[in-house]
């Protein structure tokens, strides 16, 4: 691991990933040890290798999965699916599966097709469903926090994207952390600092069998074109991925960003539909694309 | 130019861009028709066309030329003093030339080679030396403005790297103008939104003859590895460069970088030897050069 000066042999990786985790869960107060966590479960191995390592750590944490109805001519949700369920099972974890065509009438792929933003940027759609859903059962169900297994390689993404566009709000957003408010669960990434070839290689050391091919609909995201040149740059200057998001982090924590008045306050109220939060009038963007099948 | 969506022919072309060079000159307030501009000129493509735009506009412009004492094994300094000579001659423009060896004792590869920092990163030395020598002249001789020949992909190059660190003094500093400030006069890009491209079909077009290499130590600097990320980026999405600029810019404006106490107020003074504002207790780094040999 250049980035870290460090060469660990199979067992002291396998322990230290673990312990890391435990510092970053403290460092960022992302949950205490008595906390129910709700863990959103792919069947890739950033999210199932959180499982497990959160298992580990003795904190009690539950699994939820969406089956969200891809083939992509690779049998892409049901094996993923099956290889979750194994998973859980092997460990006789509690694993929640959600459904969405039958939540909402339709597989991801059918509602990408009868929709416009979803014919141009599926991946957008999906994150719209997917954000809905899992902070609907993390509520429904009384989990205090929702835990994704976004890596350092997603996050570095997703903050070079935003730095492209300067994108204020997004930019006071992201981050290992966001509170619960008033109808959504609290996020947490407790991942947020490893590199995605550290969790491969977590993943594989701990035996953990996942589903190795990307979403099939992910192809040509811009997220995986960053994700390219930040490993262009990550192989020219080892620890550049991971300066660029800590100190991101640092530089927003020391107030370099201006915390303006009427960015951050948009009035949100509760949907009259679902009752989760929404800057929109009366529906939320999710039931407005239930109702009416589109989302703007 | 896929970027502005736009193709022109060579007679628009080269009334485009002086246009948009007076467009941006009065968008950015960087100098008014009456004041006496002093151009940095370096014998390359971008400050002499910078030279000849101001000087088509009708704006009294006078070049300065250093001559760094730069071989590199291909006469750098003495083919770039040429042209800048013959182009200031065929046009009648008043040329100050300044040589670095006369001023300082040594040529910049020479100080390069004495000192620490100029072996490790020697446009880092190099730039403290123009940076100090140009502002010297500028004032001496009584001059409003300093302008340079900084085009977009220069100064994305350098916001890129600052962002990449989150360089939170230099993200709040960098733009088309510096303030003038007791003892340093008024710095202003006024090319900073065309490529670098337009400037290279600009200088062939108007048949400037320039210097085509890059300073000999130029080679394995960090910018042009920015650069070469960013052209990538560009070619995968026309006029991402140049939104990443105006962008940040735009968000600069708005207030969204916190002008921190602190950290805008480094108190200066002014040099004991050169009388140029320094945070230094005594002699300010170029100075400092100069009697001890070294820069920190």
């Amino acid at each position: 691991m250049p980035q870290h000066r460090m060469a660990l042999c199979k067992d002291h990786f396998l322990e230290w990933v673990p312990e890391q985790t435990a510092r970053f869960i403290k460092k960022y107060w992302m949950f205490g040890p008595e906390e129910r966590i709700l863990v959103a479960v792919s069947g890739g191995k950033d999210s199932l290798s959180l499982w497990d390592i959160l298992h580990r750590l003795g904190y009690h944490a539950d699994g939820l999965y969406l089956c969200l109805g891809i083939d992509g001519g690779i049998n892409y949700s049901t094996r993923s699916q099956q290889l979750t369920e194994k998973f859980a099972c092997e460990r006789g974890l509690t694993l929640h599966v959600v459904n969405v065509q039958e939540q909402t009438g339709r597989t991801i792929p059918q509602w990408n097709e009868i929709n416009l933003r979803g014919r141009e940027k599926p991946c957008s759609l999906c994150g719209l469903v997917k954000r809905h859903e899992m902070n609907r059962v993390a509520r429904d169900l009384g989990y205090d926090v929702l835990a994704t297994g976004h890596n350092l390689d997603d996050e570095a993404s997703v903050l070079f994207g935003n730095t492209l566009n300067w994108s204020s709000d997004f930019l006071l957003r992201q981050g290992p952390v966001l509170a619960e408010t008033p109808g959504l669960a609290r996020k947490v990434k407790p991942l947020c600092r490893f590199y995605e070839r550290e969790m491969t290689a977590y993943a594989l050391l701990r035996g953990i069998e996942y589903i190795y091919e990307e979403c099939p609909y992910a192809a040509g995201a811009s997220s995986i074109y960053y994700k390219e040149l930040l490993n262009q740059l990550e192989n020219h200057r080892p620890g550049a991925k991971l300066a660029f998001y800590l100190k991101f982090l640092e530089a927003r924590k020391s107030g370099f960003f201006a915390e303006r008045e009427g960015v951050e306050d948009v009035e949100l109220h509760p949907c009259l539909h679902c009752g989760q939060p929404t800057s929109a009038p009366e529906l939320c963007s999710f039931c407005r694309m239930i109702k009416v099948g589109q989302v703007e």
